[in-house]
Parts: structure tokens; C-alpha cells; sequence
């Protein structure tokens, strides 16, 4: 932490501030440079923040040196956290597609669409039970019938499950039924929920918010952290942009730089990021390209019918055709597409 | 509802999707232009929405033409709402100041500050008692204590209190306590919560989130309405940006458009805004002369000793300098600061 | 300046990064904390941060400590800067308001508009004679021809004119007509234009780009300083945003940040940033309410007609209304709009 | 374009826009909804646009369907354009690597630059000799000094050269010694560069500015193209963005956006995206899997002594390791690296 005095700030304004931290504990180091003095702060960045240094006379402004994570910062796991998942690993050398509809719509669009996805390779199956809609008007999903149905082609395929989690009240449903937890990017600071799934014992899948800086989220999968639950996988799905042709604008850059900053395993949404099915193929080898330890892709076996983003869908062809792609260049960084298993290798 | 054809599409394609909107109870006009045929839809715009029409053969895009908010409309009530709060009026003649700290500290602290503000003029003290915080490692806020401190500051001071909700499982202790609820502005698409607050008879401030768009917003609020609970103040307190003078990016153009499509009230947050307290008191003037309803603003008796958020409270003194030039600013736009009643006003 | 270290930094990476800096005249204040260490640098930024420390082993982060810009700075001239133009002086008491069309499209056209806006009280008159339009096939300003008529109708009415500089190979010749340069938002960082106006003897009307953060708008103001001429006037024109209700995001922040850190007068153009009319009084009432100097305007004789922005251009009975809530808003505000004189008071 | 009325618009409001369209020589096309009555109108949407029919009365919304640009559209060329620059070919089954030095600033410095890239495998030999640059008081480039020594090393190793062109007044000049016109993000409405440099017969390298959308971009080139210079090939190069890890967001998903939209060849500037040498080569990966046709990446023989963008400039040992990778990927999507020739090649 540094604090920068006014141009001009008086030797007792610079006095009072080192008294202030000297006397909650800190240690201060005072630089007088030609134009400025700076003020060194050692100790937690936390706690000065809450100082409000700011508001003392003479200074000017406080400039944060340190990231404020220490759970999810890379420091902590040099080597780079592998998540379990069942009998998944990710964050390995294996990269993991987890494929499916938007939502669950009936048990024969769901059964239809987990056994197209597997067909093409994908090892996680998704679908939401749970929708949360900018509309009210707009379909909210089939709730713990949509969670049986998701069990069901579990069973059926051996497909492991993600799915949306929106609600501290229904986190244990959910987790009764769910492999993975997501937490969608509206939610990214719902810290109750956040609270509420680092108590279950269900890796969480935590999205990006649309305007999260790297930093806020990265704090907030220290929250699920520090609340007990380690299995944290990130996932980029697009942030904010000025521009329409897309939905959002897919960051694929936070990839390399999360993994430098954090251990955990990161994966990438190309298909809610873009919003138009067309350019998720492309996005979808950049992301591996990129480092990027799985995707989640949207795939409806009609997209036309679907009840939710049915333009940003693929149809199972054109997921297919793309994961035939996606293991060449996979294998060209050095990684493989992981393979689904014989669905009897889950009785284990 | 305008669905535009690619260039060069094929009569047999345009005839799909005039079938398929036909099929679903649509009425469909072709119009073919030079360069492109353009299909217009006369309907409701959710539903055409999830048709994936994008998903056709032969269709380049589809633009919506009509706002998908119904009840927070303008023309759901021309003259616009009055939301009343107690023996208060938000969205008349009246602009209302909500003052206060950003969290209920102690019992000392939320006294001296609700003495504060009422003297300089305000007539509703904010202060939260659950605290949304980036950090897990940042003061979560006092809880139900700091609901019980809220609720004595109002006895005293006859000052109606606006206390956030984050829980949608203590929505109701909240509620008995506070006379505004806030939704924060990482909640506005909470919509568990948002559900939730529309259950309850106490009037909802509704903060737009960091990225909303105004649609967005709206739509947030229509949930609310839609649920059943009418009195809605909508709350501008910045948007994300990209330069990091201030803190977020202080929106007061949303004040007259959402005045221009929607009936409901509008006030302005400066405090979250800028977070600098030395920039609110002149934003706090533009925001009255754009046509703001009221105002959040946060004071606290020694911002240097806050818990939260201290750089950008104004102390008392700043506070009241900064209510006369306000009183000054209304006057000259035709409106007047509303002014605290005595306590005893609240008896009934 | 401040070096942070990575976390598991070597003795002999910090030896480094002091020798070098001091090899290059600079002082180096090593501080070991308990995660890191971090080295405090005295000297002038700019050639810090031409150093590349970051590419040295051991690097974790530069963060700059001071701003970058020197003459424009508020340290510069304590008591603000009255830039005069002609007989006025803008910066001081009185606000300017500065009206006009979009773009000079004919004699009649402008005379009409000229004498519209001096009725109802503007001093300086706009328009665009070169015009950078973001389509080929859009108007693109009658050039020389228009610069002619507007000096005409400064004759005429006594009003000065400012008029936009989009070439340094015109430069010279616009400066023969017009009163104020305006470098136009998407020219903030042409810098071959920025050193062309800084040679003229015409104060420079600068308004910030499109996604500039404040420090490179000061830092463009500099190059115009440098360069010799210091009669500059900002002017903030909405900035680049996520939602399509308004053209840009005003950000009228800007105001009392900009003459908190400079000594440069500020105006704002909400004709431009919003790109509707309907939303300009209000944002106008605003910008002088949060401290601007002056504003921007766009009046047309007939807006249907424009051939450049007419949806967002008043109509002259809409200006006028609005200059009268403008001198009550101003006089709120312990200001004045300035009242435009006889257009003989020129003659000298 | 669709004119979308307001909600209540009288029938005379609406009989005036179809007159107004009507006299102007377009076709209307009057829908009537149930809420809204929405008028199609067939013609040119620059010509409509410029109609201003947002100030008439009734009036709520004029909806853009068409694309504006036409000569930079895909339409134009269905197969796609391949720019030929000397005996290369951009567009093409092969990737050219264009890398070098942000700035040239010494005739040491760049040969062991050129011979470095070329070592490693590029074709393209990148160089500012002029330097648009933040600060006046930065580095701003050996100019025509700069572009001997760039031709010097385009005669010992073959290399081609891109180089950034800046003030229209040197375009001939700049034109004399480079193979490629480098038109920087901070230029790319400077409509007069522009205009200038369609005038050359010299292919342009278009840099997308930093908040520039997909359409302006477009229309950017437009300009070039209806100048009579058809050679261009667009660069994305990172977009303005909220977070500060890196110093700009690179908008990958631009590659298959463009490429969808225009017949253009598009490369990527991983370097000056990003900011950060760590995270160029995982992007640059990404790029060539998105679908670009090139990469720009900036390598210096000596990060550390570099006069600008040391921090993002790779070291020839990394730039090497990088192309390695690079030569994988781009076979995994069905192309190749293109390989530098012998000098000699160049002599016709």
C-alpha cells in the first residue's frame, strides 16, 4: 500500500498519517521525492483500505501494491489445482467440453441432446433447471423437474451434470442432483449464494459477471474458498462491450492472465459470450488455443424450437464438426479432448 | 419485431419463416427492398424472441422494435407514480435527501450521523446493516443489530429509514424494521430476491447494477411490479467505465430518459458514483437539475474512522454546506428539498 | 514510482532492478514486506516507464505514483485560467453558451440559426464547415465556403465563432476565419494536429475522445501547452457506453474532476453525447449545476432539414426555453450566463 | 430503416412521415401493431439517416437494418480478398507473422531486430519511425532517419515493411520507403490520413481504434477503398476496456465477425492488446486458431533498453519458442506459417 500526499502537503499532514497507521499496527516508510512524498505502507491491504486514509488531509490517494486474494492466488498452489469431478479431472492435461441446451425444456429435448453431445465427445452435460431471465415474461425453467430429467440422462449417458444454482434456499436440491454448481454470471456476487455453495460438498463452476474485473472475480471464488469449498473452476462467459454484433465481448485474454494470478482451472462460454452460434466454433479452438482447461457450449438438437438463446445453439452436427476441430488443436498446444466413459463407470 | 434477410436469401427461405411465424399465431408483412427482404412481425417481442428465428436459413438478424417493459411503462401512467414512504411523497414536487453512513457501525456512530443529517435536512437516513463486500475479509455489517440501532435512530429522529437486502431468506426480518428496502446494485438481477421483495408491503429502491442497460433496469423493475409490489424508486448510482478517476462512471443522463420512458421515480446515489467525496457535493446539484427525485448520500460523523467506504462520505459539516446550495438549485428547476417532520409525526 | 516484486523474488532480481535504476539517475528506496518487496523509484515518471522495468526477471508490476502531465496541472495556476477569446473571457464568473447547427449547410441556414441563438442569449456561435463523418457518403462540410459564411454572421451578429480543425493543412486558413479551434473528439490524439494549433495564435477548444480517460485528455492539452499556445478550453462530449438509449455516456464527473486536477476552464457538449434532443435541456441545466464554464449546443432553424445530427439539434424555441432555466440554474449556482453584446462592441 | 411511431401517434403524424419519405423518393411501407405503428422504408439508409425523422412529430425510433458500408462488404467479394504485398499474399492460405520493435531507435537496434524475427521465421519487418505517442514528453520516433534504416534492413534480410504513417502531409514520404502503410488505432478517423493514403499505391494496414465498433471499423475502411486503394488489410488490436490486468481487452471474436462481414484479410496485434510479453504468445495462438491471417507482435533485441512498449515487446528467444507453437496451431486449422524467402526474391 502507498500513500501519495498533495503536491504541497505539510510535514504535520505527513506526520498525522504515518501516526494514524503506526498506531493501528502498520509499518510506514516515508520518501520524499522531488515533487511528492509517498508513504510505504507494510501490512494487510484490507485493513488500510478501510482506514480511509483518504479522507485525511494531505493525501492525495492510496494505491493498492498487492492482489487482496490469498486463497485463489497462485502463490498458494504453484503448481496449479486440479479439480475433481467424479471420476474427472479438470484442470489437468484434459480438456473438457461440457455441452447441452440453455435450458431443459422436456425429458425428449434433454435425452435427445445428452446423447447427441456425448456422440461428439463432450464428458459434462449441461442444462439449466433454474433460469434467471431478464424478462419475467420469458420461460423460467422447469425447476426440480428439470433436475430429475438432468439425473436421468446422467444415468442413461454416464454424462456428469452442471447446472445453475440461483438460490441459497435451493442449493441443497440442486447439489442433491447436480455434479457441478454453477454459478451464472448475475450472480457472481450474490455472496449468500456464494456462502451457501462453500458449504456443499459440489465443485462450483463460477462464471465471470458481466463488468467483474479479474480482481472482484477472483474475490469472489475466495469467498466459496474461505467458506470451505476448494473445487472452484472459473469460467470466462464474456463481459460487457460497446458493441452489438456480439452479445458480449468474449475476453479470452483473461485465460493466460487468471492462470498466472490463480491455481485454479479456467474454462470458457464461448456460446453465451457471442450470442450467435456461427462464432463459437472459432471462439471455441481460440479458447483452447489459449490455455483454457475446458468450454461450455450450447447445443440444442433444434434450436429453432428452443425456448432459451436458441441463436447462440449448435445444432449436434455442427458440434461435432467442431469437436473434431477442437482435438487437432488441442493437440496442437499439447492437450487432448477428454473422452466420455462407458456409462457403467460411474457405479463406482 | 423486424426480422431482416440475408442478402441474397432464397424465395423458398423467406417463405419458411413467414410460415413459421404464421404457425405461431403471428402476422407477417414482407417488404422486399433492393438490396434485402425484411419481414415485419406484429406481435408480443418476448415471444417472438425465443423463436430463434436467427437460427433460420437465409436470416441475418433480428431487431426489436418495441420497449419489453409493460407496467413500468410511461404509458402505464402518464403523469408518473408518487410512491408514498410514511407520511412521505417520492417522485413529486418534493425532492427527498436519504442520508447516512454506508454501514450501521455502532449504536454511537448511526446516532451522531442520524442527528446529523436531519438537522442539515434530510428526511430518510440510509445505513446498511448487511453489507455486500468484494472482500470476504471486509466488515460484513452488524445484521439484525444493525437493523434494531436503524429502527431506534428512527424513533428519535422521526427520519424513515432505507436499509439494503441481500437475502431473499430475511426479506421479511428486514422489512419489519426498515421502511424503504433497498435491492443493491450487484442484486438487480437477483431475481429470487427481487420475487421476494414483491411479496412485501414496503416500497423497494431499486439500484441499477454496475452494466444494466436502462432496458435492463426496467425489466429488474417489472419483475418487482409484476409481483405485485407498485411502490419502486429506481436509483442511479454509476455504471461501469473505463477510467479509474472515479470510481464508476456517474450516468445522469438515465435520470430523464428513464423519467421518459417509465413512469417511476428517480434519484441519484453520487456517493457509490464517484467515490470521492470531494466530487458529490457538485454532482449532487447536477443530479437535482437533471430532474432527480432525491438523493443518496453518505455521511458519516468521521469518515477517517469508517468501516466502509469512508473516501466518499461527506463529514456533517460538508453535508449541511452542501443541503443549502441544493435547496438553492431546486428552487431553480421548480421544485423545493423536502424537509423533516418532528418526530412525533410518526406516532400514527 | 514503485516496483513491486513477485512473490518469491530473488536477492539478486532486486540488486538488479536498484542498479539499474540507479545507473540511470534515479534513487531507489528498497522495502521488504511480508509478501513482498517493493521499491520505491524518485524521479520522473515518463522515463521510468520508458525503462521496461516489467521486462526484468522478478517483476511483478510498475505502478505509477504521480500524474504524468505538468503545465496543464492545477499546481500550474492555482486560481484556474480565464482563457479570453476576443472580448469575452470564458472561465470566469459567466458560463458561455456556444450555439449553432451541426454544420454549415447554406447562408441562409446559418444566418437564420446565428440570430436565433444571439435573441436568445448565446455569445458564440458553432458549426461545422469540415466535417468528419463516420460514412464516405455522408455531407462532409462545405470547407472554405462554409468558414466564409460563418464569418459573415459573425459580422452580422457580433457573435464569435468556433468551428472545428480537421487537417494541420488547414489549420492556418481556418484560424483566418474562425475565433476558437475545436479539435474534434476523434482528433484528441492527432498529434501533428495538436502541435499545428498549438503554434496559431487562436485559443484551442478541445473536446475529450470518445474513450479517452481523463489523464490522456490533459495529456493531449499538454502537447497544445507545450507547444506554446495556453489559451485551451476542455470540453467533455459523452463518452463511449454500453447502452444504445443515449449516443454516448455524458460524463459530466468529468467536470469537477478535470478542474480539480487542472487549471483548464471545462465546457460540456450534451448535444453530442446524448444524440436525442429531447434529453439536452435537462443534462444542459446539469452540467452547469455540477460547475461547468460553458456549453455547446446544437440549434437548428429546421432540425427535419439537417443535413448532419438533426435529431439531436433544438429547435430555436426549445433553445431559448432552455436558456431561461439555464440563468436560473446558473444564478443558483453563484453564476451568470454571459449576455451576448452589440455587434458593434467588435468593431475594435 | 424502419420508423417505429410512438406509442398513441396520431394518424396525421403518420401520414406526415410517409409524405416526408414519400416526397423524398423512398417507399413506405405503414405497419399498424396492436401497441405501435411501425413504418418500413425501402432506399438508402445513409439518405434516410440524414432525413432526421426523429424530430418530427409522433415519431419514437429510426431503425437501421442495413449494413451501411458496401464496397468493404463481404457481398462485394464472396471468396475473399487476398492483398498482395510485394511477392506476398495476406489473405491466403498462409499466416505472415509482421514483428519488430514498437520503435525504431537505432540502426543496431533494428538489424538485430530484423535478422531476430527473420531468424525465427517472419515475413514482415515491423517499425515506427513516427510515433504517436500519450505524452509529449515520450520517445516520438527517428522519423525519415527511422525509415532509411527499415529500408536498410528490408535490403539485408528480405523482410517486407509495415510502418506507421501519421500526418497526411508525409504519406508520399513514408510511402517511398515502406511496403505497407500502418494506420495506428489513435488515426482511424482521421478521415484526411485516410483520404491520403487511398490515394498511394501501397497496400494499408487499418488498426482498429480502441473504441471503435465493427461498423465504424468498416466504414473506416470504406473510406480507403472508395479512395481507390482496394489493398487493405484490418487489424484488431485490443478495445478500451474496464479492467486494468491488461491495457486493453483484445476483442478476438472479431476475427470471425469481420470475416463474415467483409471480404477484408484481418491480423491481430497480440502486443499492443495486451501489454503484458507473458500473455502474447498464448494470444497469439488463440488468433491464428480464431481464423486471423496474421499476427502483428512486437520483439526487441533487448526489452529492457527498449524506448517504448518494452514491457509488451517479446525477446527473440520467446519470439522463436512462440513461432514454433504458432507453426502447430495453424496446421491444426488447416494453414501455415508462411516462411520468409532469400533477399534475392526480392530483386524484380
Amino acid at each position: 500500500m502507498i500513500v501519495v500526499m498533495n503536491y504541497g502537503a505539510g510535514e504535520e499532514q505527513i506526520a498525522a498519517v504515518v501516526a494514524r497507521l503506526e498506531q493501528a499496527g502498520f509499518q510506514a516508510h516515508v520518501s520524499r521525492g522531488v515533487e511528492r512524498t509517498i508513504i510505504g505502507v507494510v501490512g494487510d491491504r484490507t485493513r488500510v483500505a478501510e482506514m480511509a486514509l483518504e479522507a485525511m488531509p494531505g493525501v492525495e490517494r492510496v494505491v493498492p501494491i498487492l492482489q487482496p486474494y490469498k486463497m485463489v492466488c497462485r502463490a498458494f498452489n504453484e503448481n496449479g489445482s486440479v479439480v475433481r469431478v467424479g471420476h474427472l479431472e479438470i484442470g489437468g492435461e484434459a480438456v473438457h467440453v461440457m455441452a447441452g441446451p440453455c435450458a431443459v425444456e422436456s425429458r425428449e429435448q434433454l435425452l435427445a441432446a445428452a446423447r447427441a453431445v456425448k456422440a461428439a465427445g463432450a464428458t459434462i452435460l449441461r442444462g439449466g433447471a433454474y433460469k434467471p431471465r431478464t424478462s419475467p415474461y420469458s420461460f423460467q425453467g422447469l425447476e426440480e423437474r428439470g433436475l430429475e430429467i438432468l439425473a436421468e440422462a446422467r444415468e442413461e449417458t454416464g454424462l456428469l451434470v452442471v447446472t445453475e444454482v440461483v438460490d441459497p434456499r435451493t442449493v441443497e436440491l440442486v447439489a442433491r442432483y447436480a455434479d457441478i454448481l454453477q454459478i451464472g454470471a448475475r450472480n457472481m456476487q450474490n455472496f449468500c449464494l456464494l456462502r451457501e455453495v462453500a458449504r456443499v460438498d459440489k465443485p462450483v463452476l463460477l462464471k465471470r459477471g458481466p463488468s467483474a474485473t479479474i480482481e472482484e472475480w477472483l474475490m469472489a471464488a475466495e469467498y466459496v474458498m474461505l467458506g470451505g469449498n476448494h473445487r472452484i473452476i472459473l469460467c470466462e462467459r464474456g463481459i460487457r462491450g460497446f458493441d452489438s454484433y456480439t452479445r458480449n465481448t468474449l475476453d479470452l485474454t483473461a485465460v493466460p492472465v487468471v492462470k498466472h494470478h490463480s491455481h485454479l482451472p479456467v474454462v470458457v462460454d464461448p456460446s453465451h459470450a457471442i450470442g450467435k452460434w456461427r462464432f463459437v466454433p472459432p471462439m471455441a479452438l481460440a479458447a483452447v488455443a489459449a490455455g483454457a482447461d475446458g468450454l461450455l457450449v450450447e447445443v440444442h438438437p433444434d434450436p429453432m424450437e428452443a425456448l432459451c438463446d436458441g441463436p447462440q445453439s449448435l445444432t449436434p452436427e455442427n458440434f461435432a464438426a467442431m469437436m473434431e476441430r477442437l482435438r487437432r488443436v488441442a493437440a496442437a498446444v499439447g492437450r487432448r479432448i477428454a473422452e466420455p466413459q462407458a456409462p457403467v463407470a460411474l457405479a463406482g
